[in-house]
């Protein structure tokens, strides 16, 4: 290990990619063994120059020099394969978010991965993730009390793709924004139970095709069954660089609150959340955090699978246990 | 064990005893021994007709009958002394906060509770506690960036008891606030250097004595070292039935932000606030919680002393790893 560092590999290389990428030279105590992408790496130019690009196979010659792999794929298609594949060569970090599916994910890692004496940390990023840790910290600590998940305002991508596909169309940015009335009457104590509709608003940026007609293609947004019709959904029509100046970045975050009462009925409201500039690259900056917390519980012989329910904050600070206690606790 | 639940005991019974008192009643999976006093125990009334009272002395049958002992006494006097002192013969959680004594304490706890096989929880509740949490949580996923910590609004002790010390002064209640002003700088990404008097301000509730002098006790509070010279201070006079009726609540809350930066000058912001109806029932609700992560740690044989820091979030939920990551994950 060169002097001492957790040396770090990047499976994958789409705009997650490219936040470890950045989040990595962000962390003294890990170096970048490289990119391993599955399209020509010849052809790929990284952010930094000095990252080094190898083809997917290239993975095979690696296991000895990589402690933790970040895979950097979808969870549509890529985790559920390269997931319990690549647990059974390396200590992997992965953002696998089909929410349902993750006990099956968890069962799949977890056995090859205990198998080969290594630790995979599935899941992680914010939801699910950090969201995840604070919607079991508010319940454990809160018992009578109720918990909710607002998100926004932020670029949704699947909900963007579905804009897109509507006749007329030529591009689309669709925001999905957290209901400030809804959020006012959670702070508030009263519990309330809530709709979807109540819940969250959708804002859609839309530059038209020529002659398309305009009203035709807000009705057919507006109503798209299960992406829009349960919601209050505006729609803009912008030109195509008013899109590109001011929709192109991608911005997230949103809201986790537990409303609680102890004792006689005293209102408890505990709040969690995140205003983020760029969603991959936070999402990115949480995975890297848990690469670290790998590296030191594969260290300890803890293998298997894992999610952030398991891992101990302190794991994954760089500093030690007596810093921290003197400096953060 | 009754029933398998988790047997908790309670040593000290001022606010914060009778907030574990609660939150052990609403904790399906555990069960009160009793509360173990210093007072007379006959001529203790608990709120709940059911828990038992006993002596502090009684305390010593009871090392095989109480799974956790959860340590309700002040970090000033009582603490440094009964938490080394119990965790050589109990499991432990306490809420030490006397920051820069943490180190010394967490040496004096470690030796007995690891010699005697037992796991003491220190420093808990939510500052020192969960705000600990996220202090380290902001600082290791966002390497480039500042924390910054807001108390309030809400009653601070040491200042009310300084208020009511002053000359003149026949009953008062300080509350602390967090700087609206300096917050929204913090959320705004500027990551501002913050004094003392621009991060909080104090606002006094004050009683006079008969025939004291407002203008001479409004200046002895304002002009007081430490506790006010630093701060800008509002003090209102009152009469004794209004402070009892308006400020008789023990609120509390505050802030943990964490603004960083990522890739190239994306702006991310991590927030967790508390606004808190009573400070020692949510206090005491942590320590609860906590108890049951050193039940846990205890029986998978992991001893001495522990902090915040070396307890995953699943370790809190009375919900197994397989729920957690079906329902909350």
């Amino acid at each position: 290990m060169v002097s001492g560092r957790i040396r770090i590999g990047i499976a994958g290389y789409g705009n997650l990619g490219r936040g470890v990428e950045s989040a990595v030279a962000a962390s003294a105590d890990m170096t970048l063994v490289g990119v391993f992408t599955r399209r020509d790496p010849a052809a790929l130019v990284p952010q930094r120059p000095d990252t080094a690009v190898f083809g997917w196979d290239a993975l095979a010659g690696y296991e000895d020099e990589i402690d933790v792999l970040i895979l950097c794929g979808g969870s549509k298609s890529d985790l559920p394969q390269q997931g319990p594949e690549l647990a059974a060569r390396f200590n992997t970090v992965d953002s696998f978010d089909t929410h349902a599916r993750i006990p099956e994910y968890f069962a799949a890692v977890d056995a090859p991965a205990r198998n080969a004496g290594r630790t995979a940390l599935i899941s992680t990023g914010w939801d699910p993730g950090l969201f995840s840790i604070n919607r079991v910290y508010g319940e454990a600590i809160l018992p009578v009390g109720e918990t909710y998940t607002f998100w926004g305002r932020g670029v949704s991508q699947g909900h963007s793709d579905a804009v897109r596909r509507v006749p007329g169309v030529a591009a689309a940015v669709q925001y999905t924004l957290p209901s400030e009335v809804a959020m006012a009457k959670v702070r508030g104590g009263s519990r309330p139970e809530l709709t979807t509709r109540e819940k969250h608003t959708r804002e859609c940026f839309v530059v038209l095709d020529t002659g398309a007609d305009a009203d035709v293609v807000r009705e057919a947004i507006v109503t798209m069954p299960d992406y829009f019709d349960q919601y209050d959904t505006v729609v803009h029509f912008v030109d195509a660089d008013t899109l590109a100046r001011d929709h192109g970045g991608m911005p997230h975050g949103g809201f986790v609150i537990r409303s609680g009462s102890t004792g006689t009925g005293n209102v408890q409201t505990v709040e969690y959340s995140l205003a983020l500039g760029s969603n991959p690259e936070f999402t990115a900056s949480v995975l890297v955090a848990y690469a670290r917390a790998v590296y030191r519980l594969n260290a300890d012989g803890r293998i298997g699978a894992h999610t952030v329910y398991d891992v101990a904050p302190g794991l994954l600070s760089p500093k030690s246990p007596e810093q921290l206690r003197a400096e953060l606790l």
